[in-house]
This record gives C-alpha cells, sequence and structure tokens, in this order.
C-alpha cells in the first residue's frame, strides 16, 4: 500500500493509499475475490469497493474502520488517542506515528509474550499519518449490496472496548453482515495466524 | 406449538402458542421439568410460566425474548426489522413471515457453511405474524421465583449487539439468574448441537 | 487480610485491610512482585500501590473495583444490591454480610454444579461491611504509571453485566492497560483454578 513498507516514501494521502490497491487488483486482472482490511485497512477496502465493486465477492473487515461518511480516521478514535496521534505526528518531523512500544505492548499485541511483543514491535514502520486525517466521502459505500463479514478479536483493545470499540460499533455499520469472532488481540496476524487463517475462510465463504 | 410445523394452520394468536403447549403439558402430567424456549419461544415460555408454575423445576432462556409487560414482540425489535417483517407478512398474503434467505444465511446461521444453511433453510416453515404482534400482559411473570438461566451464544446476531441485542438487554430482566454462554449464532441447534446439549444441562441443573 | 478468615475480629476499617497486606509485604521485604486483587480485593490494591509503588512490578485486577476517587465499593454497585447489602448488615448484629446461597449460587458460581456450588460456600465466611462503606480517597492511585493488567471472566455476573458490569466500566479506569480473558463466573479460582493460573501468568509477565 502506497506509503507503507520500510521504503516508501510517507507523503501520502487517503487517495493514493487506495489508488495503490486498486492498481494492484487491476494489474493482475482479479476478479471474484474476497477482499479483507485490518484496522486503517477497512478505511481502504470501503474506497476501492466504490471503484471496483463487481469484482468483489466479499469484503471482510478484521476489527477494521468502517468510517461514517465525511469522517477520517481520527474523528471516530477517543479524543485522547487523537490527541496523542497528533502530537507525535508534529514531533516526527515527516508526519508520520510510530506508537511507543508500551502501548504496542499491551494494547496491541497484549496476547504475546514479551520475547514476541519485541519482535513485532521491530517489524513496524511509521505509519504515513494524511491518511488518517483525510476525510472520505462514503456516500456509495453505504449504497454497495457487496456481501460483508467483520471479523472481532474479543481481546482486542486497540480502540477501548465499550462506548469506541470495534464492535458492535464498526461492525453495526454493515447493515446485514457476518459475524465471526476468535479470541486474541488487534495482531492475531502475529499471535495467532493459524487460528486467523482459520477465521478468514468461515468469514469470506459465500 | 399452535401455527407451527408444516401443515399446521398459520392463523393464530399468541394465547393458541401457550394454549398449545400447555395441553402437550397437563396432556403429559409433566411435572418438575426445565422449561427451554428459544427466540420467540421465550415469550411463549414466560406466560407458561404463569400458568403452571408448581410444576417448574426451571425456565432456560436461549436467546430469547424476555418481554416488558405490555408489549409486544416487534415492539423490541429494532425499527427496521419490524418494518420489514411487517412488509413481509403484508405481502405473504396469509400474514405470516419468511426470512429472505440472505438474512438468514449470514445474521441467523453466520457459522455454518452454505451448504448447511441452504439446509437448515429448507427446513424453515413461514411464522405466523399475529403472534409476533399481540401485547403481552407479563405482570404475573414478573412475581414468579421459578429459578430461571439464560444461554447467550456470542455469535447471535439475530438481533443487532449493543443497544438492541439479546444479552444483558433480555436476560438482565430475570433478576437473579444463571448465564451460560457458548460460541455460536442463532441457530446453534442447527450448527452445534453437541455443545448446545451440554450448556442446556449446565443451565438447567439445580 | 485484616477481618478475613473465620476467626478474625470483624470490627475493621478499609485503612486496616491496607495495613494488614503491606505488613505483609514489608516482614516478607518482598519486592519485584506482582499484586493480584479480586472483586473487593482490587480497592485494597489500588491503596497498597499508593504506599509501596516503588516495590511494584505489575498490578493485575481478576474482576476486580478499581474505585473512583472519592467513592466506597456500594457506590458503585447497582442500587438494588446495595439496599441487600445495607440490609444484611443490619440483620446481622455485627455489620457483616453473609450472601444468600441462591445468589451466590446463580449470581457467582454460575459454572459450578450444584455440588461444588455447595461446597464453595461452607468455605465462605460473613465479609465485614465498613470497608465497603468506606470512601476511598485514590487521588495518588491515578497518577501511579505501574504497569497495569484486567482479568475479566465473560461469564461473571456478579456485578450484571453493560452499564454495571466489570469490563468494560472498571477495566477502562486503568488507562494504557493489558487485557487477558477466560470464559467462567466470578469464582473461577473454585471453577477453573488451572486455567486461571496460566492466565495470571498471561496478565502478570511483562
Amino acid at each position: 500500500m502506497a506509503g507503507h513498507g520500510r521504503s516508501a516514501p510517507r507523503n501520502v494521502d487517503h487517495a493514493q493509499c487506495t489508488d495503490s490497491i486498486l492498481q494492484a487488483i487491476v494489474a493482475r486482472d482479479l476478479r471474484e475475490f474476497v477482499l479483507v482490511g485490518h484496522s486503517f485497512g477497512g478505511t481502504v477496502v470501503c474506497k476501492v469497493a466504490e471503484k471496483i465493486p463487481e469484482r468483489i465477492r466479499r469484503l471482510v473487515f478484521l476489527n477494521a474502520f468502517i468510517l461514517k461518511d465525511g469522517d477520517s480516521l481520527v474523528d471516530e478514535i477517543p479524543p485522547t488517542h487523537a490527541a496523542l496521534y497528533d502530537r507525535l505526528s508534529t514531533e516526527s518531523g515527516d508526519r508520520t506515528v510510530m506508537i511507543p512500544f508500551p502501548t504496542w505492548r499491551e494494547s496491541f499485541v497484549n496476547d504475546a509474550d514479551l520475547e514476541l511483543a519485541k519482535w513485532t514491535y521491530s517489524q513496524l514502520s511509521p505509519e504515513p499519518y494524511q491518511p488518517c486525517t483525510d476525510k472520505l466521502d462514503l456516500q456509495k459505500f453505504y449504497t454497495l449490496e457487496i456481501p460483508r463479514s467483520f471479523i472481532n478479536c474479543t481481546e482486542d483493545i486497540a480502540l477501548p472496548p465499550g462506548e469506541w470499540g470495534w464492535h458492535p460499533r464498526m461492525s453495526g455499520r454493515l447493515g446485514v453482515y457476518r459475524l465471526v469472532q476468535m479470541p486474541g488481540s488487534h495482531e492475531v496476524i502475529y499471535t495467532n495466524p493459524a487460528l486467523l487463517a482459520q477465521k478468514i475462510v468461515e468469514a469470506g465463504r459465500d
């Protein structure tokens, strides 16, 4: 995805993120596929779906943002989180955000041991902030009838459970949708990849 | 239950549903039994309990409606669901409701594969709508002291989680009650009958 | 803990509960330890942490009270529960509370069979009520930066789920914290001690 990966330039906006995924799909002429978005990736999945709905068999959101029409990602996180990300972005010098290790360890990989927590942190690179502050026109997304699923990891506290939680706050915006749940944190892709794979299959099947 | 089963006449009201269960109990002279109600069945369990409380050892509600005194079932589902059921009932010609397959597949048997989802749908027959719109006098129910349990299936989205969810919205009306939970959808009787049986035992024991 | 244990005098207040734990720690010169509090024990953990923060490696709350500054425990339970405890305390003659067996069986050990439920009840002794009504100054606690975890048992209905529930109501007051969940009731120490031990390790590790 544009702006992501260690060597990628960080000065990108949300439209460039979406375009990079669209190009990857079109270049391979992918059709009848299941498109999975995790966390910030949910915002990109929604915009990609607006552009090529006829190619997509099902959308799967894995504790992902499904924004209200007109909102940015930072509009939908707790004010204390938004203030932290604003500050980190300003201090970075290049408008990127790198979550501090203690927050990553407790709120993102709470189901990992310390060794795995440190290793996963070593794999991260700073996140471009502009795509998180771009307000998204999602009018078309909310008219689409592509089948959709939401995978909720029950110990995910990257968003605090309750008023600001992933589920049912985000999932509830999907209309008729399929719910799949699994134990684990926001980063089950690191902490339980085998079960995640199984749940993606359950979420993605017809 | 009156109005249910393929060949049963559909022009029944809630009182007739209750009476048919009462008659089945009295005809067999059942006593000291555990009475389990699922979904709509919860409304019938509450009325049966009012009539023969001395025979019932424990009530078990499996993601079931426990209505507020004076409400009908449709009073306690989301307005969008109520509007859909109203429309389906009107269009049916005989005041019955048959959930469309896509909704059944995603919201009722979300933990099934497509083959099982289709088979379960083939077992359904239209639901009489009158019993869902009858407002129930439940004053006596709320004075009963029969022990009670609530089984919550954690992926049940037949009612949307949160404000309109099964648990704790319905369960919380039971006063002192026993909570038992299991993974699965609204239709675990099809998707995980062995675990459901075990959970009914845990819910039903003294 | 002062006021607890069959032969202990019951006329104690919250400060005496805290002091007894502090004394046990200092007498053994414990350092770099993980301090676990369950239920009422959470209120004591918070006060102990204020006194010897430099000795504590991490705080673990197991479905425990984390009170708002200035509140007592009874300020933070449903009014119907508070009224019951007030009445039981008055009737006891010595300002203690003994939960009636039916409430214990359904709301505290809902995952036990009847035999285990009865045995656990036989192990209880009346709880001094004064520590539950003492309003606690927790200003310092809310400035501490000791790492902290919350273990939530997903079938715990000792506090009713939702508005008055343990999680995320109590856990959400911890700021950056680690969430660990497990199936079971408020009394998993009796009903699933092996899994609880494993979860305490997951909650307590760095």
